[in-house]
């Protein structure tokens, strides 16, 4: 049992592919699209074209899978020039919906190190996507009553890790930020004074994809699994 | 000018059809829908198919732009029975992006209320929908630095006012929201012990439609516009 008092360090944690498996739910969705799709066009270019659709559409649509589901639909009716049947537009929109309601399924170490850490710190969630989805997302992963806040935001930079600070009454030096995207979780939060902690995760989407060398000089920590966090928040209490 | 010290009422605005036109670009864009589909199949089915697949959705989808737009498509391909040929889905897609760019239009009163309120309260959007799309409409609708928190959430029932209020430091007795809504606006607003005032649009989604008797016993103030707003408050804060 822990005796000591609630620290008053605010840790935010990134949810897909933090907290949860996220990206092989789009990789698997992309391999049953490819497979609709192969028997009406070239199956090389399939990848490549969702992907530029997906990237075109962002500034429209945001993020998640509404987005990624409508990116689908039109690179359905561009690769086949308009060919695709009715029925396979459906077979589309029924991908979508069941990324919606497939099972959120926690990173290794998860389960036990949010409830730990949940009686020391103030937790929250920050994660882009679809607002319902990662709010039900949250719901379902059983880890709700340990976040003191969820924030689903449009975009990730230090204009929305500033604002959601100063809502929340924190100070960069009292903020820590995890996940796995050096562009969005890293980067602006290291910049602004906070402390950034990278864990990678093993596949990336493209568009969050970012070298080590293109961060430059801002520092941060990397560690290799959840686990290692509780022990690395201690340590930077303690100032070591 | 106003030398008066700010108050600590917090007050929220919806936004769709409280602070700018909205359910009309809905119209218009199911009236084109209309037309589109007249050719395949009776005309006279095509509105209520279209109302019954969102609210099916809504569980899945939530509410929105990008909601809406995966709706007429479903809805097309269902009514044709899949013959809708690729091309016109794709102007159904063309239609969700064109809703997503449409100017935002204050309604009457909105462009002077704002500012003048802002001088006094802390102002608060509190919208359903796209959260991409919700806040590029208030950044759009040039009332943003107004605004010191814009809230776009899944659902408008008590605990999602509750959540608020608790996140911003405010209890029901300091909280006036404001807007069009019925259900969403008025009903749980009151219920909490909040001031919750109506001001009604022209026309409503039949998803948001309550009658007043429905409401029961809550006690609400309902204005006939935003211009009332400014007086309303000093009234209530005068205690009269």
């Amino acid at each position: 049992m822990n005796s000591r008092p609630r620290s008053d360090l605010l840790v935010g944690f990134d949810a897909d592919d933090t907290l949860w498996h996220n990206e092989r739910l789009f990789t698997d969705t992309q391999e049953r699209f490819r497979a609709l799709l192969r028997r009406h066009c070239e199956e090389t270019i399939i990848e490549q074209r969702l992907y530029e659709t997906e990237v075109r559409n962002l500034a429209h649509y945001g993020y998640g899978v509404k987005a990624f589901t409508l990116s689908m639909v039109e690179t359905a009716i561009d690769l086949t020039e308009g060919a695709i049947p009715g029925a396979e537009i459906n077979e589309i929109l029924d991908m979508g919906r069941e990324m919606l309601r497939a099972p959120v399924e926690l990173l290794d170490g998860v389960a036990d190190v949010i409830p730990t850490l949940a009686g020391r710190y103030r937790l929250m969630v920050i994660t882009k996507g679809d607002l319902l989805d990662q709010e039900t997302k949250v719901a379902r992963s059983g880890l709700g009553d340990h976040f003191d806040f969820v924030e689903v935001v449009s975009r990730k930079d230090r204009g929305t890790y500033e604002r959601l600070l100063e809502a929340h009454g924190a100070r960069p030096g009292g903020f820590v930020m995890v996940g796995n995207s050096l562009r969005s979780d890293v980067l602006p939060v290291a910049e602004m004074g906070a402390v950034a902690v990278h864990i990678p995760y093993h596949t990336t989407w493209a568009h969050e994809e970012m070298d080590d060398q293109a961060l430059g000089e801002v520092p941060f920590t990397r560690l290799e699994r959840i686990a290692e966090v509780p022990a690395f928040l201690a340590r930077l209490e303690n100032g070591a």
